[in-house]
Order: structure tokens, then sequence, then C-alpha cells
């Protein structure tokens, strides 16, 4: 499947399936694969893999500042799921190095590139490592600047092994935030409750905040800076392109 | 004015102006006319008549429930628009009583009505006997249950002085919340700030919450209770159809 | 009891006797003897009392601006105790005259008197024209500034019927906040959430802040005063003297 | 100054000395000598050494889990005092074994200590492994069942190099509570805003609660176990004892 040409192919035939099933050919067809969860309304996809296979990989990145909701509702959906949480840090060393240096909320005035670097990058890049797949819960109208234009699978080239292909599914790419809630809410999925405080996204506590109506997801997230910016790096290739 | 076939007239043709033109007829056309105000995005009206007007009459319920934070909105709304805010208040004795005997918190058994009654009806019935107009913020798009078809004028015949008629309009009939967020953004209209915190609606603490994604402004209402019922019985014609 | 002299033994005999003894023989000497209970630590002597009797007259003053929390206690100490809970609320006119003309927060600029005039006087006085003696929570380490001196019982001369007698009692006159609260907790009193996140005294919500260690309860009230200022007119007899 | 009977000599010296003197000394007298900063009371340390040299070793232990007003506060101390807070971070893997294994709130089912071993133990030893003395805020009112008798200067056994000596100085073992505060208000030093909120002692965000009144201080931190295990580690020589 590391031939371009057939991932166009196979990338247009999937853009037709429902989540369940790009999910379900995905971890078919990828032995050593794995789901990225964040903690917000990505959790369908842990219910979706959850109904597919008792035995998924799972895991989430711990960048040592989430809400304590966000703690909560972790442990919460690892009890749900009586699944394997696989919970990564970062390095103690570079975190030091940043705060120490620059202070514990140097993003607001840097950027957040750096912190995200440290805190999410980092730890990402190593697991990914050891990964042939992985699945993330993006969507399309998640952010007109940075991800309107998703494919269902892609080639992640930012974290590949040196010589080897490193594949990217994005079941949810063209889902709407509304059929996501309709699933959560039909199947009795648990969520997050910063939802119900007007958290959209939901990212690290100093870099995410509730929004008003009428206000778009994306607004809640480093809202200091440009629209085009707002990744962390997890989702490079969104910006490269 | 009185006539009812006058009025279809005037309300077929009011409903293709803009709230602003609505208002200002309104206004223009009744002597003894106020704003009712709830503390929520119904503000708009209150900016929109100051426009017009240096010299509205506006009146909000305060049942003695309300948020700390509406308290402190309804404040600076005042000395925002500078405006002579009328705060009515609930009869001691039918508020004593009502407490006294059921508790603080009867309306979760009982259903809101008598609370409502006391708290919100009672009083709005003694101001509306000195109005021969009043304004409210209803919005078609608020309740699919109880305000489909929520007319731009219309005859309120549940609070008018007997032998005498009063005129309600709802300039905010037509306007979606999209429209109305788009208003208070690009007017920079200070807003209630629990709406940032999930609320879309917004009544009484206690019977009011804020709601997650996908889910109805209304849903954060009355929660205990059928979608048919939610109205408080300042708007009660609604119902009665 | 009304002679005078008598009213002085009395209360240095009372001085002597726990706050049960005093409470045990308010309530037999007085037919029309009734408790106010403010929502804080003062459930102490709502606790006493309804182990001495299961017919006490207990009212408390909803002033219409309480902390959700005590609105919640209120009742909750109403069902545990299966109380009936008389709950006074303010006049309707002239709580609406004074925030339309000075709005929500007049306190503030003014000074609280007025406010608490409208809001707890103003009940509290036409209760208190029914009865022949009262029962308070008030300690004299509450208040070095206005309440050092008080005695177990006196009388009251600022709400007694002309011509009449009416007899204050404040069984708790000479118990410490330590004992108060060494009986809440060995006696497991329901108490108000409140107390457990920094507030020492509790009053209306605008009107009270949390305080933090080494700080004395009373700088939690009306902070923007002077500290022998702070009383709300219940207990005038105080700043009188 | 290694000599154990010297030591005993110059603790009972220094127990009759001011914070500010012992501190003096110890910066005096200890080349490789750093202050640990816990973000709560122990501020005044920091006040107290900023006023003695402008250069001086402040550390923290950001465990990963701390209060947002914590990292909030940190900052804040940071930039007041124009201080070099070295941030010690735990190790990556040691954090994601124990929270991928046991979730994220295991310390609840097998006590802290374990935890404590990742966030804080750790990442101490390391730091103190580089250091001749270290000063902490250690207060013989803090806990009648560990800290009641911890002298001033005394030989850190559990942390010190092979060989080698570690001297750990508690300059506020005989201050109370009350001396503390005082100091904090007299010398309007900037405090964590969570002791107003009824944080008496701060730890990390899942094991420290507010208190109540006439609560002790250790009541709320890991309020799930016994007063004579409250220790993280980090003060273990008062549990060998």
């Amino acid at each position: 499947m590391t031939n371009k040409i057939d991932l166009v192919d196979l990338d247009s035939k999937l853009q037709q399936e429902p989540p369940q099933a790009i999910l379900e050919q995905a971890l078919s067809q990828n032995q050593n694969i794995a789901l990225s969860f964040s903690g917000a309304e990505d959790v369908v996809l842990v219910d979706m893999a959850s109904k597919i296979s008792a035995d998924i990989q799972v895991f989430c990145l711990d960048t040592g500042r989430l809400h304590r909701e966000t703690y909560e509702y972790l442990e919460k959906v690892r009890q749900h799921y009586d699944l394997t949480l696989e919970i990564l840090f970062p390095e103690a060393e570079a975190v030091s190095k940043l705060v120490s240096e620059k202070g514990l909320f140097s993003f607001y005035n840097d950027n957040h590139q750096e912190c995200c670097g440290v805190r999410k990058v980092g730890p990402l890049r190593k697991k990914l490592l050891q990964l042939d797949a992985w699945v993330t819960g993006q969507r399309r109208d998640q952010s007109p600047g940075t991800r309107a234009a998703i494919p269902v699978v892609q080639l992640d080239r930012s974290f590949a092994r040196p010589g080897a292909t490193l594949l990217k599914y994005n079941p949810l790419a063209n889902w709407s935030s509304q059929q996501v809630w309709g699933y959560i809410r039909s199947h009795n999925v648990p969520y997050n409750p910063l939802h119900d405080r007007g958290f959209a996204s939901i990212g690290c506590a100093p870099c995410t905040k509730s929004i008003g109506p009428g206000q778009h997801e994306r607004e809640g997230r480093w809202w200091w800076e440009e629209a085009t910016k707002k990744e962390c790096g997890l989702h490079a290739t969104n910006i490269d392109k």
C-alpha cells in the first residue's frame, strides 16, 4: 500500500465509506497500527474501534498541562472500554529547560510551536517510530484554515521511520461536528464534561478556552495566533501544503 | 391598529422588514411601549433601540434567583447604554408562601409553572397593565415546540387590560441565532458571560444549564420537562395555540 | 421578665450555661419565640433546638441575592430536620425602587445600609412584630468591632412592638468558632459547602467573599467598609452602644 | 560542619534565631545551596532570600499535575522577584509506565507513595545530587503526625551523595502559620490565590483539597490516608524517625 498511486485510489474509495468501515479496513490491513486519542470528541473512534476488536492500541499525549477534567475523562474512558491506554509524557529535560528558561507561559509571547514541540510532537514522534499506521480524529469541518482538504488516508511523511512508510487514517474526515455528536448521544458514549461548558475543541488548559454562540470551534485554541497556524505539529502535513 | 384584520396585514408587512425597521415602527406608533429585556442575547434589541431613541422604556424581571453573572450583566447594560432599566421584583407574600410551604426547589417536583407564575408572570402582568404595547426578543428558531409560528406583531390577549388592546412585537422573530450573534459581534454589544460557558438560553439559575455541542438551546431550560411546555408564561399565547 | 433588673440577673445566670441550656430556657419561657437562621454555621442552633422540641419556629431571610449554594443548603436543612422553615422575602416595591434607581450594586458606592434595610431589616421587622422573643447565632468572637460585648439575653428595643417587650437570646455568645465547628463535626450537622471554600461568614453573594489564612472572618463581609460598621441592621443594638 | 556534634550545636544555636538570620547563615556558609519552593506559603523564604542576595538558586517540582492557579502563581513569583526559577520535571518513561499501567489516579487506591516517588522524589533526588545544602519551608505546626520535631538544620541522609554530606535547613521550623501569614500580609508578598479559596496546604491538584473552619491544614492533603503517612517523600527523614 506504500505506492502513491494506490494510496490515491484507496483514498477515493474510502471517501465513500462511513467511519466504521474506514476504521475496520485500517485495523485489518495494518498490523502495527494505533489510535491517537486526544481526550475530546474523537472518543467516537475509540467507541467504534472497541466494537471492531477487543484488542486495539490506543495512545494519548499527556502534556503535563491538561485540564483536570481531561485527566478524569481519560481515566473514565480507560475504565469504560477496559482499554490499555498508553499515556505518553514529554521528556523531563526538554520541559525543564524550556520552562526554566522562558517560564511556564512562554507560548503566549513566542507562539505555541516550541511548547507543542516539546510536549506533544516529541513524544508523538517517538511513538510513531514504532508504527506502520496511525488513526486520528481530524475532520475537515474543524478548521477552514488548515483542515479543509484532509484526505481519509494519506502518507505521513513528517513522522515516518527513515526508509519506511507511515500511513495516517482520518476516518472522521468527512463527518461534521453534528454527526460526531449525533453518534456520541445516540450511543451514550462518555464525553469530556468540558464540552458542556462551552469547550468545542479541547487541548492544553492554558491554550484552550470555551467559545460563545456563533464562534468557530478553532477560535478557542491558541486564540492569540492566526487561524492558519492553528496546528500543534501533530498534523504537520496540513500546514506543509 | 386594534383591528384584527389590520393586524394581520401589518404583520405580513413587517415580516419583510429587518428588526431595526420593525422596532422603529413599533416605537413610533405606540406611545406607551416598553422593551422587555431578559439579560440574554435579546440585548440586541436594547442596542437597536438605543440607536433609534435616547429615551426608551426597558424593563426586566429579577426573579430573585438569577445567576450572579446575570445581575452583573444587567448592571453592565444599564451603565453601557445609560439606560433607565426598570427592574421588576416578585411580591414578598407570594414568594414567601410558596417557598415556606414547598421549599426553594419545588419546581423540580411540581413543574415550573407555579414558581414562574409568582416570580415572572405576576410582576410582568402588573407592568403590562400600564402599557399599550411591548417588545420581546422571541425568535422562531428558539423552540421548535412552542415558538415555530410566532408572528412579528400580535395581539397579546393574556396580559391586556380589560377592554383594551395590548400589542406585542417580536422584531427578532425571523432572525436566526446566527444572525443575532453576528450582530452582537459586529457591533461589539456587551453580552452575558454565561454565553461563553455553554449557556445558550438564560433564565433563572436553578432552571437553566449549559448545553453541549449538538444540543438545541431550549434543552438547557427546565430540562426535566417536556419540550412543548417550555414557556414560563410570559409568552402564554405561544402555548394556547 | 420584662423588668430590666431581672434581665441583667437572667443574663448573668445564663452566661454560665451552655448554649443548649440557654436555648432550652428560652424556648420554655417564651411562647411566641422563633429562631433566626442565616444559612451559615448558626445551624448548630437548629440542631440543638430540634433535639429539644419537634415544633420550633425557624425563619430565614431570603434577600433575593443569596449564593446558589446557600439556597441549596437552606433546602437541605429544611429536609434534614423536617422543619417548617419560614422564608421571608423583601417587598417588591422597595426592591424595585432601589435597584431601578440606583442599579443592582449600589451598596458598593453608597454603603450597604440601604440595601440591607430593604432586603433584610424590613422583612425582619415585620416578622418580629409577631414575636415575644427571638434567638440568634451571634457570637462575641465574630466581630471585635461590633460584637465584643453581646449579652446572652437582652432587650431588643429596635424591633419591639410599641409598648411591648421583645427579648433577644444569643445562646452562642460565649462560644468560639472552634467550639461551633467542633459541635458541627462531632454531631454531623449538615453545613453550607461555602465554608469549605474559604467562606467564614456567609451573607449575600455580592457582599460576602472568601478569606485567606490569618484573616478575621468579618473581613469577608462588606470589605470595602470600616470594621465598626459591619452590621446589617438585624443587630442594630450592637452599634447603638 | 559535617560533624554530627557540631550540627546539634548549630541547630540549638539557630533555634533561637529568626528565619531571616537562619537563611542568611545558610546562604553564607554553603556555596552550593538551593531553596526548594513549593508554590505555597513558603514563598516567604523566597522573599527573605531575595532581600539577602540577588543571586539565589531556587527550584520547584512541577509534577505535571499542579493546579492551574499554581502554574500561574509560579510564573508570577518568577517575574515578581526576577528569579531564575529552575523547574524540575519527572522522567517521561517513569510517568508513562505508571499511568499507562495503573491509570491516572492510582494513588487513590494504592497510596500516594508510588506517584510521589515518580513525580516528586525522583526529580528532587537528581537535583540534590548537585548540592551541598538545601532549604525548605517545613514548619512544626504543619503536621502533628510527622513534623512536630523537625530541627532548624539537619543532615539529610536520604538524598546525600554517596560519601558526601547534604545539609537541610528549615528556617520556618518554629514559625506558626499565623507568623507566616503575618509576614506575607505585612510585606505584600504575592501568594497563591488558592489560599483564598480554603486551601491551607497546596500540592498536586488531585491530592489537595480545600478545608473547612476548624480543620487542620494537613487534612486537605491525601485525605484518604492516615495522618502519620502524610509526607510525599521529600522529607523522608520525618517519617524514618
